[in-house]
């Protein structure tokens, strides 16, 4: 199992490259294998399949490595973090493979860190990490999520902010933060970072925009101590009250 | 604002690796500072401080910015998880120098991304990144969150599970997940992921021991789902109630 990263291939470590170049197969969802270079794609059987299909991706993964190949399924990311670490170990157990197969996950950058690089440094102090799909959890327990964690201040970084089918769950995710922050804190967006068609936007409650985001989108919301410092998004950590921290 | 991953010179990204070579001066805490490899060390002003400096720290690599140097502020895992980007950032702003430096974060692997790889697929839906450290935050906030993940069936990623002044923090945390969880939950906790001294506990809240945890442990929490699978952590994403995942 192994993350790419968001998708600069200066962000891929050592440990993951190595991975893919050992590999005799790489399997995984199209766009993200496009993300590895052709020169270690070259020679290896790839399986890139559809959005939908992680099931038979992993079962692909999985087959192959039962037969004896060493076999790399890759995410974006972090394997781990809405990646695709979990069903594989999940189905590695349904199907009654667990002895044979040596499994292990090489852990990379989320989506999450990407983003706030770009924004500053907004997750300084405890986050919660939601994903606003409900393709297979209910609506309700990401609501009641949602709620806990705006109501407990958490910092909350959001993936998967608009799915294809509706549009509306980042408009309600953001009105339902309003009413427990102020509407100045601060809302950042980052469309495909580290990525050619990166974007970033930085604003407030008040301001944002939940229709600008996509499916490419990760979207961060301050807690109630989060500002803007220096034109970038800042979560204090608590030295200001401990600490001069002027020149 | 470098973060240098969990340890492992493999886990660290060729884009953080070049911002180390490109510095002309080297600032972070001794242990983190000793992550960097000689060679990138080597000709470099290099200022390593203690545990507690963190503010003389920062001062000291803004300083050297202000005055027409090339800095890098190495953090542990990633610059922006309790790391100094905050802080840095917070003290850009207080001493007033925003417009003269650039400031910018290259994202790393953070400390739960690789405990959790080690741990098998523990991160695969929401979870919510907590830290036991009440130098900066109120112990009352600190129980509110745990509290909150907890109720909300968040899987709950400790940092800073043992500070040097008291060890129960992590024995009440616990003791707090399971008024809401089954006592066959997992529990992982990893210490020195990715590093000589790596150790990895997976076991359960009936038996964890929160005494085995130290200052460089990662504790992670599973949420109602999560259980073993293939004698990993696992915390499915809900592909089981929707797909056939049998061989
Ligand atoms: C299936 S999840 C994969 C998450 C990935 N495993 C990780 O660790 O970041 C896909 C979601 O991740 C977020 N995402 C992934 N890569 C991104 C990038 N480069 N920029 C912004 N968001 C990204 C978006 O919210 C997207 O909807
Ligand atoms: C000041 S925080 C730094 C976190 C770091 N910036 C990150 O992104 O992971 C220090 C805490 O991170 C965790 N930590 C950092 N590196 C670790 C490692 N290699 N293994 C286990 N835990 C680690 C421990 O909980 C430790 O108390």
């Amino acid at each position: 199992m192994v993350g790419l990263g968001p998708g600069d291939a200066a962000l891929l470590a050592p440990m993951a490259e190595a991975a893919l170049a050992e590999a005799h197969c790489i399997v995984g969802y199209g766009p993200y294998v496009d993300l590895v270079s052709p020169a270690l794609l070259a020679g290896k059987d790839v399986v890139a399949t559809g959005m939908t299909g992680e099931v038979a991706r992993c079962r692909a993964a999985l087959e192959a490595a039962a037969a004896g190949r060493r076999v790399v399924l890759v995410s974006s990311g972090d394997a781990g973090v809405y990646g695709m670490a979990g069903l594989a170990l999940e189905m590695l157990d349904a199907m009654g493979l667990p002895q044979a197969l040596e499994f292990s996950v090489v852990p990379g950058i989320p989506a999450v860190c990407a983003a706030a690089a770009l924004l500053g440094a907004p997750l300084t102090h405890d986050f919660a990490v939601i994903s606003l799909s409900d393709l297979l959890t209910p609506l309700p327990v990401i609501e009641a999520r949602l709620e806990a964690a705006f109501a407990a201040d958490f910092v909350v970084a959001i993936y998967n902010p608009r799915s294809r089918k509706r549009s509306g769950h980042l408009a309600e995710a953001l009105a339902r933060a309003a009413r427990h922050r102020d509407p100045q804190t601060p809302v950042g967006m980052v469309k495909n970072a580290f990525r050619p068609a990166q974007e970033i936007r930085l604003t407030s409650l008040a301001q944002a925009d939940p229709d600008w985001a996509d499916m490419l989108t990760l979207v961060v919301v301050g807690n109630s101590s989060s500002r803007l410092a220096a034109g970038r998004f800042l979560t204090p950590r608590g030295y200001a009250g401990k600490y001069a921290l002027e020149g």
